[in-house]
């Protein structure tokens, strides 16, 4: 009896694997939304701007930046079924980063990338990982950066138990919310794991919420609303000068501000410089403008902090992705290796915030 | 007259602007080759393989991994047009570093990266960097990894001088010859010139030639005799593992290193382990798999010593790409992150081996 209850047991992870049952994300928790007055379960803007803000920013509002959905399970082998609302690609990012899913697992307390999925056209389905000895385990999958996620199912083997997480980690309470260009909105990480913000909550361990809107960033008092909105925000972080013309900068800027520091008197708000973009070494009028542009920006932050602004924080560019210029693909967008230095820097930055 | 003369010098980059002349590569210094007796310019393996070796192994000799032209040019702007044999795409890859192409000035003596071309169907032109002020500047421009090039011409300004370079760096003698897998091959980095090979070659300032055959490093013979023709080689990488069964390794590792050891009886040879993927973490077979090849190549790498061989190497994974488990986009291959890790780790031991 005993040895045959071994060999079951030994068994087990086989007999698991034999079959694989789907079960709709919507049922578990999400992660990296400022508000749920959306249309769809995984966009990120209000359902109410769709006729009322620009057409590009409505667009991009419906992707699924940052976004995570966490569940726990004992499977051996994780699969996801997913539908894209676009099937966008570009040449100069993955299609991984772009439209596909990304899952990782928690060991010993910390999140480990466990299995990317490569999307097919709009409709995908994706073995994440197998060959888990089977045991429970809390699961966080990551959604596409660039297209927007119609809906979203995880496969697990067919006699294993799959549930809401257990784990309270990254918390969604007081989430960190960035605003920003297609550099936050995670161009051009390799994965969806790897945009800033997404390695970020997993190092806080709290919730970060993705408003970067790629080339769009361009003060929108609409978007400002909807910062404001997050009442219980721990630290927001302003990253939108990429994508501002120095005249949208000097006539928008303090407008936009006044949105946020009106609603959250007492809230961190972090300004982050233009990154040292690497072409800016030969180009020299990209150079030259991004000094400008920053200098005006520090000048903004030194004037809040004259009118009695105690919430404001400044964050330079130095050393912001190395010194090598390695760290984009394009001379502009974040590699793998941009958004691991990037998050490096602005980690004990926000740590500090978070608490303060 | 002097006013008219200071004028004309600051108008100079405009006027060099105006119109964009191609000239063809060919005539400039070709790195990365292991041989010149190639059916095209831009092929990695002697045209004598063609019906002798695996297709997918000749298939993938068409490929430009490793391969850059140098050049030196004072044009403001550089563009370059390239046509490509396959127009390949992959999930998990940009398209710029599967068939695109990316450009490195050298400014006070070291190579930093300026900008990269977005491929577009089988011929593409892309505009790699503009308002430069004009001056005369070293240039290196990286090829296609998982691409064949078929022809490259580069553009600049009309006005403009263009010829090979006048600064040997990186020198074209004793080079590095790695032999390996899809990873060596540049699998999964953002811009061609993020392969390790290539980041290497810049540190080292020596040619590195890349023989990286995705899935394919099966230890064939014809490709150690390829490596051995290779008789100034400074060092020679045999990087191989993830491609080869532990019956494959078993059988043929031994004959495969003799073919090259006789050729080159006092070249540095560096045996270098399985990388620690990061789905080992969870998938058990994975990690046993590692483990057990692991242990035969370095039991492999003690018989080596024991016979005698003074110049055979060992490079263990412990830390190869960092343990967060961060520097994948699936799992095994490599983005510009872990491409950077291992590139750090390599260089000391690397540069140790070409002085000796």
């Amino acid at each position: 009896m005993k040895v045959k209850l071994m060999l079951l047991t030994l068994l087990l992870p086989t007999m698991l694997g034999a079959q694989i049952v789907y079960h709709d994300a919507a049922q578990f928790p999400l992660l990296g939304k400022a508000t749920d007055a959306t249309a769809g379960r995984y966009d990120r803007l209000p359902d109410s701007l769709e006729t009322k803000a620009r057409k590009q920013l409505v667009d991009l509002g419906h992707n699924s930046a940052g976004m995570a959905i966490r569940f726990r399970s004992n499977s051996t082998t994780i699969k996801a079924k997913w539908e894209v609302l676009n099937k966008f690609g570009m040449g100069h990012m993955t299609n991984i980063g772009v439209r596909g899913v990304d899952l990782y697992c928690m060991d010993e307390g910390k999140w480990y990338f466990a299995g990317s999925g490569f999307p097919g056209g709009k409709e995908s389905e994706a073995l994440l990982i197998k060959d888990m000895p089977a045991r429970d385990r809390e699961f966080m999958l990551y959604l596409p950066l660039y297209d927007g996620t119609v809906k979203v199912a995880i496969g697990v083997d067919s006699l294993a138990t799959i549930s809401g997480p257990q784990v309270n980690h990254p918390v969604q309470e007081r989430p960190l919310v960035f605003y920003g260009t297609s550099i936050l909105q995670g161009g051009c990480a390799n994965r969806p794991g790897m945009a800033h913000t997404n390695i970020l909550s997993r190092w806080l361990g709290r919730e970060c919420i993705n408003l970067g809107f790629s080339g769009n960033a361009r003060l929108d008092y609409e978007v400002a609303e909807v910062i404001a909105s997050v009442k219980d925000a721990s630290v927001i972080v302003l990253d939108f000068l990429p994508n501002v013309t120095i005249e949208q900068l000097k006539e928008r800027f303090f407008p936009f501000y006044k949105i946020i520091r009106q609603a959250c008197p007492d809230t961190p708000i972090l300004l982050v410089e233009n990154p040292p973009f690497p072409n800016g070494r030969f180009n020299a009028e990209i150079q030259e403008h991004l000094t400008t542009e920053n200098g005006i920006y520090k000048e903004y932050f030194k004037q809040l902090k004259k009118e009695g602004d105690k919430n404001v924080y400044y964050f330079s560019n130095e050393g912001m992705i190395g010194d090598d210029g390695e760290a984009t693909v394009d001379g502009s967008h974040f590699t793998d290796l941009g958004f691991m230095r990037y998050a490096e820097k602005l980690y004990p930055v926000l740590k500090k915030l978070v608490k303060e």
